[in-house]
């Protein structure tokens, strides 16, 4: 992590995601083995870094909060990154959030409405998977709307990211790029295991079916809400090892960047010690 | 874990907490190391078990949750147990609500409103960092209900708890036990640390001057609301390695308890495979 792996993974416009290799390791030197010594190691000072940024909030001495938007294919690693990344931290200071199919009180709103209710508060480490990009990927793939409205979304989300970000949040967005080849090869393996059955469902084959639709869908959003408050990052994700090292590395480099220190105490300390001695 | 920890843990009546060695190791044969090993080893298989609860929330196959539910005095280690037992399995799966000062709103309810609404659903595992306990405990010695009111509370509890383990709910009600002496040392370290001055409020210590009050109303929820099914387990907490064994050991028995399966597949394998192999 000597240079910035951030820059070396946004994408560059008009995007055309064939032109990616799911299986690169932009910004890694060396192997797998290596991969899982790192992410362990950047466990440490996640851990270490999201403690202050926890401190901040309790405290409440800042307005800083971490959103990590996790979007991707089925199988490409969405839940596994929560696992295997978000789950180097302590989990008090995640707020995860999984969003499904919209419920008839979610559609009654503006697509925006459920999304809002779940930013991270102050101090906190907000996880989507899945998030306000559904309506632009499904809705706009399956017509879930009037084609103007699908327009308007792409500004709306612009701006309602800028928003967030000027109030102290930090995103971090990341596109989890497999091929069809990648799926294929995941799918038949959880077919193959009963003790992943659980995660698959027939509806997916439906959904691959319109696996263009969905790369087309995909590169709209990444051209058009790459911004620079909130770029998009496009995670090779065909090796499950450098996938899981760079969103690891990603949200270090963010961290770091805040230059997180310790909250100040709003009490003297020997004072306090007194009364302790008193008791 | 040869022998069942639970059982070991629980309170006989009346009680009396001064009987009670907060550095006791109860159940546990070995050194310090020794318990790290046998934490980070528990943990694989915990990991295991809370998948196969989570993958049964998600098939809508079980309406199994489990509920951690942690009380105790200021520095007893809650905020230790959810970063180092907790943190052991997928934070996807975990439900953390930290109960602070009731709200406004909250105050207008019932006291099991906000608890109710916090329960873990099927498939997860909540954990409680305080609880509706607190209103038999602050809401006691600091007599912010009735007399009347608080002695309601504990049936009123025993039947919320009844109808929660009835419903698919398991409870793992720990009180973490400590003495004077050893959250003294606890405060001393916190003051003595600016990375831990964040912890710090000096209104702990206006809590510790009632310290044998809260000892007297601990003694009665754990006197009035040990129930068959939902005991108190006391978790001597004046060693922090024990504490946290404990507590994942008596997580892990509770799932082991279960007995657990991988939902079955919703689909037939072998047609999902030929639909796949087709595209």
């Amino acid at each position: 992590m000597a240079h910035l792996l951030g820059p070396a993974l946004t994408v560059s416009s008009p995007v055309d995601l064939s032109a990616y290799d799911s299986r690169a390791t932009t910004g890694f030197d060396g192997k797998k083995a290596d991969a899982k010594a790192q992410l362990f190691a950047m466990g440490e000072e996640l851990s270490t870094l999201q403690e202050m940024l926890f401190a901040g909030g309790r405290s409440e001495t800042t307005a800083t909060r971490v959103l990590v938007v996790l979007q991707g294919m089925d199988t490409s690693g969405k839940g596994g990154i929560i696992r295997h990344v978000a789950g180097l931290v302590d989990p008090q200071g995640l707020s995860i959030t999984s969003f499904k199919k919209p419920t008839p009180e979610e559609l009654e709103h503006d697509f925006l409405w459920r999304v809002e209710s779940r930013l991270p508060e102050p101090g906190m480490i907000g996880v989507f998977d899945r998030s306000h990009y559904e309506d632009v990927l499904i809705g706009r793939v399956r017509q879930l709307a009037p084609a103007e409205e699908i327009e308007r979304r792409y500004a709306a989300i612009n701006d309602f990211e800028r928003s967030f970000t000027e109030s102290g949040g930090v995103l971090i967005k990341c596109f989890l790029h497999i091929t069809a080849d990648d799926q294929e090869e995941r799918l038949l393996a959880r077919l193959d295991d009963p003790t992943k059955h659980w995660k698959y469902n027939p509806g997916d084959l439906d959904e691959r079916m319109l696996w263009d639709d969905y790369q087309r869908a995909y590169a709209l959003v990444l051209d058009r809400c790459s911004t620079e408050h909130a770029p998009w990052h496009l995670v090779p994700s065909g090796r499950k090892w450098y996938r899981n090292w760079a969103v690891a590395a990603l949200l270090l480099e963010q961290l770091r960047a805040l230059e997180l220190e310790w909250p100040p105490a709003d009490f003297d300390a020997d004072t306090e010690k007194a009364r302790l001695a008193g008791m």
